[in-house]
């Protein structure tokens, strides 16, 4: 669109919406052009709409399907893949306005949803009632429901509890054109016509705008017993992770490679094991004796598989000091540099090889990778640290990136467990699902998104004629 | 299709597949023609195809496509909403030759199978590894993992476990067009595309057929230690199972009312108690003493909410005993006359008003209705009694059907928990999803049956150009 065009398209919006919603004052729409991820492009948008209510979303989308305008919807921000960065000439969808919790049915074990609704938020309000709402990404003391029900958002919990579609009985979508649909159920089963709800969840905002989230919650389970794990080698670790899942459901089962350790130790002299390859922890909430009991039945695992070291605590705040090393775990590697926060999951029986391959990508490209992650479920995050001052150092993190999404297909399994594809992972897409695949998905895209108005250029590249690519800045 | 048209289209199909394949013989087909649901109406097929591999389902899909054939896939037949009952002319895909389970990954945990896998012969396989594959539809002894795909088949363990849907990681689907997809993956989290493995999951063969599943398994729980409770009200129980459902997970909470009590008890003579409103069971698979401690505590539950008798014991002998009663709940209830089965859902704090509302409906309309089903998520399945040579009794048992599922959407909940659409819910798809979302599902219907030849007629009615109708017989 020309300047001209903008500007008359801009008056035409504001015409049709509150002034409160519009912002067109580049300084500020700036500031919602890109997501977290270091590296992808974003595009200059024209303006910036925060809307207060659904009626609002429905209004922009007619406005972006009659005038072929894109849509980049987005929540905090907090997303790792460039998904909610901007394209040019885009309305960029901040949805942190609408940010009620409409209903907690403590009875039925509900909670309704504003998309803006931070995850921590509702988490605090629905622990009132003794209940809980397991979906912990990183981000979740800023991140959005809404953010986290579009990339189908991980955490923690997921070895035990699944990932955000696990716990999202039913939306509301305003589709493509303005038109508002409400898509699943109250209840928790439910078979009544296509999933469309599990469609909607985890596709990063090119298919619908997700305006309200009807979710589950369940009873809060008691303190966790935990242990630490130091391995001597990356296979003894791999054994004692498939020892543990293979016999139990651990709460929590997470694992820092050396490096990471490394990077700990050195900012905050924790008595590490800095010789160790791996360093494990494993809780379970089965609460009191049981708690203990599997715990224990884990620790004898690590031994037996050889670690050199097992903690094992039920004490909660002993077990937060535990835990505090794989909390830092990102934040120390982020100390050493520019870091590209890879995403990638292999089956869990494969996690040792996996990690293996990941210390030769580091070695053969020159770079530092610490990989820490979410084991019990296969689920990694090598972190590749880089200088962006120096083109060779940023080449070579994007090449040791790329080497390590394409040896997770080989190991079969997914260039991103749970960050989303959005821009950093379009490339590598095909090489996971195929080309058959990608037809479906561009059958539906089509038919949801018959102009390409919707996040267009992120997940499928080119799936329709896009108002709006991607530049670089 | 004309006669004519007829034997020349099987003349074309049999050159293209090999004889053992394709079935002709009218009194051999016709027993392929319904699936277990009473009252829905079936077609005269145009012939049996029973393919032994993913090429010959390829070369059935683009003979359909070519010749505008419909084609109704099928398992064992054991679906209970006439989902599977074929329509004039179209081509019967039984799927229960191809039943090799081709792989189980017992470190990750992973089964690759064939459709025609009968699921108890998956879970009697998998437990050779310790391993479990939850999903127990009551039909799990002769009923396919196909069909148990394509209907989102439940069962006793959705409570704690979840429904097929959560056991499905991927999936090999022949399209309308004969192309073969994969969607999905080998590991747990992954969000690389749409999650097209959601969306044909419970899609009733109107979107695809599905030619493989990857399932995930889990390491088996222990022995549950179980209680029976009886409750002198609807309203006791009902909070009874609030109770136990928003302070603990159960693996099992199954409910059966006054009537399929008395069923029950007439026919086999347990000492029920015939005066009890409700029977209720939980169990709890915690293990050992975590187990019991749980099963107490849900015990005390039922006390406080008013139960007339309590009955515990971790005795797995004795628990099956316990359990007796659910199993015949059913066919104690077919003894009674011809049956039409119902599977409605509420959300989980609205059972006992929902229960006391089937009541009043079988007052209303004159009928005897015995509802049992799985409490713990709300699932229900009133069983509607009748005399089929009694016109009169027919149609007061559709009417009272009818009226169930209209009063399960206005308490807010589901016309189908797990059974599925079909042919007997496709009046009342509407009036729980609404019309914005019956245009979706015909958006995705048209994408990926342009010409309407998968299973037409059934979830949706008329989606799109359907080249053949059910009619009576």
């Amino acid at each position: 669109v020309t300047e001209l065009d903008s500007a008359a398209l801009l008056d035409k919006l504001a015409a049709e919406l509150p002034d409160s919603v519009l912002v067109a004052d580049p300084a500020v729409v700036a500031g919602f052009s890109r997501d977290q991820a270091a590296l992808p492009a974003s595009g200059v948008p024209l303006a910036l709409v925060r809307p207060t209510e659904t009626a609002q979303v429905q209004t922009v989308m007619r406005f972006a399907t009659q005038h072929g305008v894109p849509v980049v919807a987005r929540g905090a921000g907090s997303g790792l893949t460039g998904g909610a960065n901007a394209v040019d000439g885009c309305l960029v969808l901040s949805l942190v306005e609408m940010n009620a919790i409409l209903d907690i049915d403590t009875q039925s074990m509900l909670a309704t949803v504003q998309p803006g609704v931070i995850t921590a938020d509702l988490a605090a309000a629905v622990a009132e009632h003794g209940l809980w709402y397991p979906p912990d990404p990183a981000s979740y003391e800023f991140s959005t429901l809404g953010g986290n029900v579009a990339t189908n958002a991980g955490g923690l919990c997921c070895v035990k509890y699944g990932v955000t579609r696990d716990w999202v009985l039913g939306l509301e979508v305003v589709m493509a054109d303005g038109e508002a649909v409400r898509t699943g159920r109250r209840t928790v089963k439910g078979v009544a016509g296509y999933d469309l709800t599990s469609l909607f969840v985890g596709s990063e905002g090119t298919l619908g705008i997700i305006t309200e989230a009807t979710l589950r919650l369940r009873p809060a389970p008691g303190p966790a017993a935990t242990l630490a794990a130091f391995f001597p080698s990356l296979v003894s670790a791999g054994r004692a992770v498939t020892g543990i899942v293979t016999s139990g459901v651990p709460s929590v089962l997470e694992l820092m490679d050396r490096t990471t350790v490394r990077a700990v130790e050195e900012w905050k002299r924790m008595d590490l094991d800095l010789d160790a390859a791996a360093l494990l922890f494993a809780c379970s909430d089965l609460g009191g004796d049981a708690g203990r009991a599997h715990v224990a039945q884990m620790a004898r695992q690590c031994q037996e598989a050889g670690a050199s070291l097992v903690v094992e605590t039920d004490d909660p705040l002993e077990a937060r000091e535990l835990l505090a090393a794989r909390r830092l775990a990102f934040p120390a590697l982020e100390r050493l540099g520019s870091v590209l926060l890879d995403d990638v999951g292999v089956p869990v029986g494969r996690i040792a090889g996996f990690l293996e391959e990941i210390e030769l990508v580091a070695k053969e490209r020159g770079v530092l990778i610490g990989t820490f992650g979410h084991a019990g479920d296969g689920n990694m995050h090598p972190t590749i640290v880089f200088d962006p001052d120096d083109p060779s150092s940023r080449a070579r993190a994007q090449a040791a990136f790329e080497d390590i999404a394409r040896g997770a297909v080989r190991a079969g399994g997914t260039i991103t467990g749970e960050h989303g594809v959005g821009l950093v992972k379009l490339d590598y897409l095909e090489s996971e699902i195929g080309s058959a695949a990608l037809g479906v998905h561009a059958l539906v895209k089509r038919a949801f998104d018959p102009l390409g108005v919707l996040n267009p250029g992120k997940v499928l590249r080119d799936a329709t004629t896009s108002p709006g690519v991607p530049h670089s800045t």
